[in-house]
């Protein structure tokens, strides 16, 4: 196995490599590489070379090759093969969690055929349970391989016991201890077992850890097992049902995934991206991600235009040359404060009862920040020489604007939390259109009056 | 151990007890606890509280605690010890990753007195040489702990060995093979050890994986290091110098919080946030944080100021009233190409060479959506009953601005990597800023050509 950069000299090779059908080469590079790097390859080629390439994969490998691949490209080699051999090439050689998605994404018929194909009935066992679980569930990235021993074994038995679990299971992180119910009590250190004075006949009773370990239940939330998992440095997590029998376990490269997921997800809501694009997917897919965004903006300009037209600009016309200006900040302002919220309450850091506390703290940084840039607007405004209305009214509506931006900005997302929506809506778009509005009529009221009072 | 919810109830129940002066029943509470759940705890209470607890809690389990708290929290906590008991209570009693971090927060004169205090001469080098990889590089998370055998080794002397370094490591994830020159072979694994039929004579050389490990240097980035550990699935990483000498190991859990500081960091910078602040954070911070946005922001609005002044609305102040929609969607539509771009670079997906391509699918993405908003509020306008010219002026020009701002959007960020700059400074307030003024231009200029035209 080499470390190798899959850059596009390399990409070039191998679609030369196939065009000469240069069998032998291409297996003796593809015999090198990790199977991650091989799925990085079949991202750059076209399906007719992916499924040329992966006809000379090993056994051993192709399987965990399709492991790595984007859904998509998955979807699209799978597509020409038989379910005979994707049970038997691919479902039998993977581990049960990756094996019940793959399956998942299968069309309703194939799936039925595919587990119809597989032998060992423990495995369709496995995968039919695991199917049954929701996404976005602990259950649904749980595995059911796992190493455990029988609280009353010996550890010699359990040596023996463990070299045959030891056959499906990757790699070992902990060697649960339970009983005869399957009930989880605990688990058994590696270092015991590898380094401490035991004979072949102490029982496992007498050398097992019974502190209690940490759990999670199958039903709860992914994201609720990140944090979890987080917070403790666990590298694996035990999941058990209501009455504590061991039903599979989480490993700590599943919730990477589901972490950085996560923090995209709130990256796109907040620029305004409703689904899960990415820049290589199609005009259409781009369109339908983006265009709700945009429609929510162009109604909240609709409404400003609306509220335009209620006053009589033309009695003050200068006074439109700071709209944009007004409008702007106003936006910018919300957008920060509610960044500040959604991510305190990703981290479980913000609490729902800080509320009060919080809007008390935007009061203030919303009146600093504003008193700071409206003092400094007013001075650049009598640079400009311009009027000393329209100066005065434009900084005064900036504080009034930049103060109601931070308390809304915090306000919004901790309501939706509360009504159990997800925050990150009220970034984005969202808040800019609504600060946008409401900046406006603040500016227009300021400016009505001030040009009332000071002739 | 229990899993328990640190809630309000509880802390209040904690702080009634330190009231009390209830020692015992602390003890009680907090020998339940674990690490990071006791560090949660002295984020809801005070100073004094926080200090009072910590003098009650096991050696075995304080110097955990300090490592699971917030940087300012141990900072504060750890003024009131002296040096020696920094070094012989809690640096002697945790990893070599951890104390360096620890020891880099202090100031520079305790520093060197906590170095002084430390007796294990081993442990001050480890940490002394921790010291001197730069902040964000592999080397700055990596730990000096491990597990390794030298090859020449039988698996009997390796066992006696390997439990003499067991007792300074807290998880044994890989059993790493080195030579006299202390070179990196490969590993041993675990299974092997335990459950192949070895002799105790047998010798490492005979039974070790000799397949090329993955491995890092120490001078890499760390947004690096996580890209590699997620893309092979790995919980631990070995560092080596340009000799391939086994420096030390990364282990998953640093690598989370690296994966997740990033995301973060993205976040904020796309909201228009420039430092790392938290909702608990004084006004003062929060104010440095945003306000530096906030003028990029008001420059921008100020620069459309001077463009409105220079076109004289008067003539047709009607216009005026589209201000708002128009700047609003440039900035919607430029913050949503710049999040894909920057989203794409992040994941590794996107290549700078992809420039061309990518601004191609913009080109038609931007089109599309700017003829679908134009048709929708064009037909909103004439239900309105809105002057045509203006109907017209409005929507020609928000196709431009659309397809505008979504070239514009792609192409800044990808030009800001290209130079070494961080593409998501592109999103947030900056590129929004840039629209805005981009797009009262084209709309002045169109809607002055259309008036002319169009009588």
């Amino acid at each position: 196995m080499q470390q190798i950069e899959i850059n596009s000299d390399f990409i070039q090779r191998i679609k030369n490599l196939i065009i000469q059908g240069n069998d032998t080469e291409l297996k003796q590079l593809l015999n090198q590489l990790y199977a991650a790097d091989i799925a990085e390859i079949f991202e750059d080629v076209n399906l007719t070379e992916g499924t040329y390439l992966y006809r000379l994969l090993d056994n051993e490998i192709s399987a965990d090759v399709l492991v790595e691949l984007d859904e998509d490209d998955r979807e699209k080699l799978l597509a020409s093969f038989t379910s005979k051999e994707i049970a038997e090439e691919i479902i039998e050689n993977i581990e049960s969690d990756d094996a019940a998605d793959m399956i998942a994404e299968l069309p309703d018929k194939k799936q039925e055929e595919v587990l119809a194909h597989i032998e060992d009935t423990e495995q369709v066992n496995d995968i039919v349970d695991l199917l049954t679980y929701e996404e976005g569930s602990a259950g649904s990235i749980m595995a059911k391989e796992l190493i455990s021993v029988n609280v009353i074994w010996t550890i010699n038995q359990s040596i023996r016991e463990m070299r045959k679990q030891a056959e499906n299971v990757e790699k070992i992180y902990t060697i649960y201890v339970i009983d005869n119910k399957e009930t989880l009590l605990g688990r058994l250190s590696l270092k015991k077992l590898l380094f401490a004075k035991n004979t072949p006949k102490t029982n496992i009773k007498e050398v097992y850890n019974s502190d209690e370990l940490i759990t999670v239940t199958p039903d709860i939330d992914v994201e609720e097992v990140a944090q979890i998992m987080e917070k403790y440095n666990l590298i694996v997590l035990p999941v058990v049902d209501a009455d504590h029998i061991l039903l599979g376990r989480i490993t700590i490269d599943d919730v990477v995934e589901v972490i950085k997921e996560e923090a995209e997800k709130d990256y796109q809501m907040a620029s305004g991206i409703s689904e899960d694009v990415e820049h290589d997917d199609s005009v259409w897919d781009h369109t339908r991600a983006r265009i709700p965004w945009l429609l929510i903006g162009m109604a909240g300009g609709l409404a400003a235009a609306q509220i335009i037209g209620i006053f009589d600009i033309t009695k003050h016309p200068e006074m439109v040359i700071f709209i944009p200006l007004i409008a702007a900040t106003g936006g910018n302002v919300g957008v920060q404060s509610a960044a500040i919220v959604v991510q305190g309450l990703a981290n479980n850091t913000l609490k729902q009862n800080q509320t009060g506390k919080l809007l008390f703290k935007e009061l203030g940084v919303g009146l600093f920040n504003g008193v700071l840039l409206s003092a400094l607007l007013f001075i650049i405004n009598q640079f400009f020489g311009r009027d000393i209305r329209l100066a005065l009214s434009v900084s005064i509506s900036l504080i009034a604007v930049i103060t109601f931006a931070a308390l809304f900005g915090t306000f919004i997302p901790l309501t939706l939390n509360k009504y159990k929506v997800d925050p990150a809506v009220a970034t984005g778009p969202f808040i800019t259109t609504i600060n946008d509005v409401f900046g406006l009529v603040i500016y227009f009221t300021v400016t009505g009056m001030v040009y009332q009072y000071l002739v």
